[in-house]
């Protein structure tokens, strides 16, 4: 199959199909709706299975028990449906089990409005829910890296045996591109006989598989927390993944931006360039593991005179890069949150104004 | 009223009805359970209301509902049960409502455990819920600053109009202290006329108040978001509380530690001070807004080798510290997270070794 | 107190207040809601309380606990949420709890309409909810007679230690008239003591009560249920109620209707008076007990040909009648069931057949 | 097939997949859980779904989704749970979806016990939810006739579009016996198109079916309760269905009894004609629509002095018996309801003590 102009939220759901999953629970909220409207059709077609819980409380816990079951699953929301799922997403993380989330994020907080805002970075990125748990964080700047992240999303998810969050917008959501989906993103589901609890057959000669996060015993919950931790760490290690623009250049400023967001910041820094001025940008693809090592190496450039992260949240993911930078440059930050997207222009002109200050 | 011995959880109740706070909303989880068994009993007697909701969920919302009618109100939970009022949060930071929530944090991530923890910092002082908003966040060390802190959220929270968390963790709950309610820390609510749906009466002349989340132009949800971001820089400026300990001297490593945990480092400090090494401690009180300042300083002090931020966490509040102190000092973690409560003689050879390596 | 004009819903809520019920538990459907308005408004200025709960399965529960505790509890719904309660009012009947619910009836069945219905008049004498139990169910024909079933409900249910409704329609909630609330009604609870949980205390030499109904043993369930049917067959000696009306004549035809039904009734039987045709009625008051004796009595008066049971339902009421009258003489029905009352004069013209075919 | 040995509760899930239903929705409770612990393993292998809800409530609106979009659906459950779901059998009556619903009963009210009972006779006959409907109910007396009334269950819900319950009680659904599943009795869905949201396609020249329960108009509500009148008026003349037993002879006494207290009198009837006392027996297979004409004729035996309505319950389906009997002979109760079922002895003891009176 070549390319086809699809709606973003429509290739999330194709997406999950082509990579394998045929387990969908959700519960309706806009913007992100779509995905739930196209599968509720196309589920059934590929043998596939969507149920719309009574609530995100509900789906939270239907993810938790299939995917305890061996299945690849996979939700999708918006903000206000994530943090319902937060007690949920604590649980399945605890108990290591591969679900995908993908967060559509609308602006906040409480209901804030249904435009695009990635106001959601620190509830994706430090933990939404209780307790020490990390999410495997993707976002995407495309509908076509969309599809290939829901599509690594599942081998991701198994490889750790750790929940994968896409965090995208409305933008992403509801966006029409060509997009194709990448026959190689197709995969088996690997390991799922050596922790699910998908039945006992002795031709199999399965073992007696047990899921949970229920420690009682202090040092055993201890010892599942430095086991969590060593994942996480190794995310860092293999899977911190991100795409340098410009940065082959003498840049004066580098840009930190994600997103929809940083395609806006790339019309910026081509028209920047094309009035003489150098701006360098990396866009993390992964925001867990985030590009520590990328990005301070970046902004130590001799070049390069401060750092600035754009975001369409209030100073979320300037924390992160304060702490990658550390202090060798001055850090600022940027950012709308309300659903507008700032402009090439608004970005140009803050741009400017730091290397008119510095 | 002189000392009175009382148990943590017991005297988190009395706190708030000694602060004036004569509505309380909860659901019952361990470890902190006593708290409304103690405001079942005494809710009555001072003319009170303690409602038991039907989840942690339909409490969130019943405190949104009270305090949105200006009522002094709060609640205690404790990890899972705060993980499900995440999209209350939320609403009510964003509509701006003064609750006082209190996390007496368990192992985690899931269920976990019922032991000690600090596994929430992030949770609490990133915003567990989505979109921009940020918690007030205060952690006492003893029985006695847990009541002073519950008794100062309510006014905060209305200086700021913004919810308070006080996070606690099982130790805190459950230990018994002398403890005294100062009389100066019972207050007034202010300025509920000027925000909240009381009533109209033309004797007050009040104006017509509307509490909400939900901004669905852009321009006004942005302006919505810079009021709130402007909040959280006063509080920046006005309400950060910390306590240091020995550093009037020059000591080779810097300790930050909160809650309980800095009670251990305490312990060790003095011991290692016996043996002729100096280590100093900042203890933030407020978690967020984070002692920023004053922790790069004391860590920029000549002295000064090392910053080890010390938690019962797998790595948490250690990334606030790294922003601080900016490269300046190298910054390490050491935790646990289990339930067991890492010992003096811990904290004593996590020193040593770093005034080995330095 | 003397007269004032009411609306029927303001009324049943004033009733309650008057009788000495301080709890209200509700959750808010057309056509009643007005009880709810009412009580948020009224029952603070008494020191009493309502709380509106999550749902009507939530409301049910909430009446039981408080019950349980002795305090006097009612609550007022229409058909669909009395439907929600059925679990509810089947345990709260078998743990022998006096709560009072009030049926402001509704179009049904599912959704239905809005407007006047007696549809569940079996639902009500039958028992909703599942195993042997029976409600005193009382059915007022007018806004004062509502309020003074409203006051008696609750000693009644306390008599009986039973459930007791009261079965209304939309035109009793939505009707104004002049009502008073009689003082010698206005009563106190008589014996909490023997049975509630209401708290142990010394001075009051209280046993041990405990509220329940499982019986696991089945000659304890059977002991239990046949406690039940006694008191049942108690009520059917003593608190059977009703109304005749023309029934001194030597009347043609008898009539049994109750609730508003029953006024138009009374104009068609005055009209045919004018015409010369007799009519006799029989109007229960109370449905459960049913007025069997009084009913059977009426029936076999040598004049009378014929008894309708006229009805806004399909065909309920008449299958008690047909049980009363024994066979002997016809039992016909007459009813309407969608919103639009019977007419006198549709009254008027089945009387007249019968007339002509007997 | 031929016969195999099955459990009451299992055979009830296998006959609803012989019949054609491959769409099952339960919530579990005591004494049918085994069904749902059958269809979970037994609906994949036949391609067809078990859901579980999160409770009863949520178990109606799906059976009333599903139904309304032209699946044949069915549920299973014990008496606490039928309450649960009452207002979702209303709404499916009303709507008049053909569901099909099986009532294991238990002792009640309330909790009441696990052991069989015969207590929801009113809540199954009378219409347990609001306004005016009837489900046809149907009531078996061994594993055999469970099953096949489970297969006709659809057909007959479909030519009605009405529900259907199958009423049981716990010795139903535990005992063994050999089973078979009558090939004849398997059925396809015969009118969906006509009524069901089963999707528009143009091939099929569908209409655009709109499923609903909701008039506002009062004269379309009556209409629409007058057309479901006139269905249960015509399953009064089609679908009686009853097993008389000894009614051949000159009998003196005449039982009413059904389910599996029937067997227990079917012993007691030989026992007493081996004593030389003749005893008649009714065994409706149909409790709504109840067999009136056969029961009356049955009574009215010259031979015959008394009717008995023998019933594990408190004195329900006498009411009926009663009104069947029209007075002509004397109508008596006898009964148990807590789980022990009454003895062949018991019953002897009974109609002995009547033959003594008359």
């Amino acid at each position: 199959m070549g390319k086809v102009l699809m709606k973003g939220n429509e290739a999330i759901g194709e997406a999950a199909i082509r990579a394998g999953c045929l387990n969908y629970f959700a519960y309706p909220i806009t913007p992100q709706s779509e995905v739930a409207e196209y599968l509720s059709r196309r589920m059934p077609e590929v043998g596939g299975m969507f149920l719309q819980g009574e609530s995100e409380v509900a789906v939270a816990y239907m993810l938790f028990g299939a995917s305890a079951c061996g299945e690849r699953v996979f939700t999708t929301s918006s903000s206000p449906g994530i943090s319902l799922m937060s007690e949920g997403i604590s649980y399945v993380a605890g108990a290591q089990c591969p679900v995908v989330f993908v967060n559509i994020i609308r602006g906040g907080p409480g209901l804030g409005g249904i435009l695009p805002s990635q106001g959601d970075y620190f509830q994706a990125t430090k933990g939404g829910g209780h307790g020490d748990y990390r999410l495997l964080v993707m976002a995407p700047a495309s509908v076509q890296e969309t599809v290939e992240m829901v599509m690594m999303a599942f081998p991701l998810a198994e490889k750790y045996r750790n929940p994968v969050m896409i965090l995208g917008d409305g933008l992403i959501g509801q966006m029409m591109e060509p997009v194709e989906f990448p026959d190689h993103l197709r995969t088996e589901p690997t390991n799922k006989d050596d922790w699910a609890t998908n039945g006992m057959d002795t031709r199999k000669d399965n073992k007696q598989n047990l899921v949970k996060s229920l420690y009682l015993d202090p040092t055993q919950l201890n010892d599942h927390n430095l086991l969590l931790k060593a994942k996480y760490e190794r995310m860092k290690q293999e899977d911190v993944r991100y795409e340098p623009y410009n940065t082959d250049t003498d840049y004066k400023v580098l840009i930190i931006s994600y997103g929809t967001m940083s395609r806006v910041c790339r019309t910026a820094i081509d028209n920047l360039k094309a009035e003489g001025l150098e701006v360098g940008m990396i866009r993390p693809q992964t925001l867990f593991p985030f590009p520590e090592k990328a990005i301070h190496d970046a902004a130590i450039k001799e070049s390069c005179k401060a750092v600035i992260s754009i975001e369409m949240s209030m100073g979320q993911m300037v924390e992160d890069v304060e702490r990658c930078v550390q202090g060798k440059r001055p850090v600022e930050w940027y950012g709308k949150c309300g659903g507008d997207v700032p402009t090439p222009e608004e970005i140009m002109d803050v741009v400017r104004n730091w290397k008119l200050e510095t």
